[in-house]
């Protein structure tokens, strides 16, 4: 059967009262972003295809939706994530030579669903700083993260830390390593996977792999990491680095649960140094991805350092606390000059007012109605209606 | 030449300083149409592509990127218009029996731009009411775009008011008429053409298309229409219908000028009633289109009266005065707990405040500050910037 109001897999419309949650949660992460002085910007939903997947892995291109332009012959694809536009953003249209703080807010659509039960039009809140190597912009990227899940209202959350750095130089010099392989395991914490596929590699290498399965938890893994892992100079980079962080967050958000995994190497195509995960406590899938990706803006000709996270607004809005929707007016529908006048004067001031058309006064509401317009001596006042 | 950041033809970014004023004019429009009592919906991006194109005509089916489904085999398309999909959500989703006011605001797609100059991605705002047929309906529509213009700054504006009864009444005994060449010829006010293509229909018929072409003006076109147009009841019912919005809405909105146009058939195809048109005074442009196609539902079994508008937010913002960058903060980096709960309580404050992160203390701001957070006495204090 193919109905005509029968929608694609994984593909939803958003009905009144789930798409005022996720328009309140819109402005409240933005003006947040605004307030850290991140800037916004739309990219365009369609981009030539090659633009949109330079250097970005084949996850990527399997995901995006691809067309042909009528009007070039060429192959267009649908975004199917942001943050490549917003690198070539950076990196060819500001071309500013210090720090860049970039945000966005715009659907992607995806050809195939990320999970089982995920939606394939995530509508994608992302920021980005461009241009400085250091920490601090990693950290401010964690505040702002964080910040932004306190002011949906999210509570009890879990920031799950790791390094991209660790897995790169541990198969720094195995050359007939399978890299992309060994990530997977890693990330699904299947040893007998990494088992088999390090069964080639050198002891030293195979030995820290089985170690990283059980480097997660508190702040002590990264001692025990320090206590086991091979002495390397990015290792010790990446783990001074976590710590450091580490410490920060505690100080800025006491509330919120600290844990480290090394062997999660979720977005490891992308990811160059730290990347953390933002999960409510209790669920698996992760509310927000975010990290260090320094060669995001290679192939658009600047190599420059970046920082970022995204989320998915409509699964951050399913997170949130229901809120209470604010009381609305009632008013007659009449041509009387005063009535007219008097709507406009409530609705300047932010009220709501609906007006009963002719024929539909005794429809209910949607919106819950407390107060009602009406004439009393030719003057029109509100009333206050008996909550039923 | 095709440089990894060339965009699409007419497909373009929207750099910060337009994306903040898109992101103003989204939410101004939006609250407004919350206080008059129109609820948010969100529709896919994508559909299936007998979904959205039922009942809507070919010029849509050509402007409408097309896909096919992964997970299905089906064909997709990308949303071209907003309208038949709020359409939907109103006849199946909803399925309430009295009226319903529906909004919504997000990109949509145009395989083929719609002007030389024109985006293929507009940001599509718009509004409808369904389950009323009478006038108030109309008027209620049109009192939203006028005061959504008005929020948006635009002075001086011209509303344009047509009927799609009045031809259609003209062409309804006219079987051999070439209803699509004529309609087109009419809104193009091309008189040979009319001429050419009415050639074959029964005089009386030919003389009022023809006379239709001068009857553009102000009130007194109406005047004029009674006169000479032949009697006919659904023409004498658009031309009352004409008159009475005309004087309501000059009564609400005195500084808008207001003009009927009895040939202008643009959306013949859509509109069973009266439509409407927007333009900034001198753009040839229209900012915003809109009417009553109490015919859209029907595909979805439920043929309910409508009556919308619709415009382009990046159009519109482009059409907008400017307005002042709001003044930020500048604040040093620093490890010190002071600074840092100084900077988030002033950003709790709505405060815009930008960190200078290490080694970056002389870049430009894109903000401009005009206060920096200082040390003085152990204590962090807001300091005035001399403006250069």
């Amino acid at each position: 059967m193919t109905s005509a109001w029968l929608l694609p897999e994984h593909i939803a419309d958003v009905l009144p009262s789930e798409a005022r949650r996720i328009e309140e949660l819109r402005r409240k992460l933005l003006d947040l972003a605004r307030s850290y002085g991140f800037e916004l910007v739309i990219p365009p939903m369609l981009e030539h295809l090659e633009s949109l997947l330079s250097g970005t892995g084949h996850a990527l291109d399997l995901k995006t939706f691809k067309l042909v332009d009528q009007l070039s012959g060429r192959m267009l694809g649908v975004r199917a994530d942001t943050t490549p536009q917003v690198a070539r953003i950076d990196a060819h249209l500001l071309n500013r030579q210090g720090v860049a703080r970039l945000c966005y807010c715009g659907p992607v659509l995806h050809a195939r669903p990320d999970r089982p039960l995920a939606t394939r039009e995530p509508l994608q809140f992302g920021a980005e700083i461009y241009g400085h190597a250091g920490l601090e912009a990693d950290l401010e990227i964690q505040d702002l993260a964080l910040d932004g899940l306190a002011a949906a209202g999210v509570e009890s959350l879990v920031l799950d830390m790791g390094d991209a750095r660790i897995v790169r130089s541990l198969l720094a010099g195995e050359k007939a390593a399978p890299v992309a392989d060994i990530v997977a395991a890693l990330t699904l914490k299947d040893r007998s996977a990494v088992e088999t596929l390090s069964a080639g590699l050198s002891p030293a290498t195979r030995e820290a792999l089985l170690k990283l399965l059980d480097l997660y938890g508190g702040a002590e893994v990264l001692d025990e990491a320090r206590r086991i892992l091979p002495a390397h100079p990015a290792i010790a980079a990446a783990l001074d680095d976590l710590a450091w962080l580490g410490r920060h967050l505690h100080a800025a958000h006491p509330g919120i649960e600290l844990g480290f995994d090394l062997s999660d190497m979720s977005g490891y195509a992308y990811y160059s140094g730290v990347r953390f995960s933002v999960y409510a406590t209790g669920s698996t899938d992760a509310l927000l991805r975010g990290g260090r990706y320094d060669e995001v803006g290679a192939v658009f000709g600047r190599n420059r350092p970046a920082v970022g996270f995204s989320l998915d607004l409509r699964q951050l809005s399913a997170a949130m606390p229901a809120a209470p929707l604010r009381a609305a007016i009632r008013a007659p529908w009449s041509e009387d000059a005063g009535l007219r006048a008097a709507i406009r004067a409530l609705r300047a001031d932010n009220e709501t007012v609906v007006c009963a058309l002719p024929g539909h006064d005794h429809e209910t509401q949607e919106f819950a109605c407390d107060r009602e317009l009406v004439a009393v001596d030719n003057q029109w006042m509100l009333r206050s209606l008996a909550t039923a």
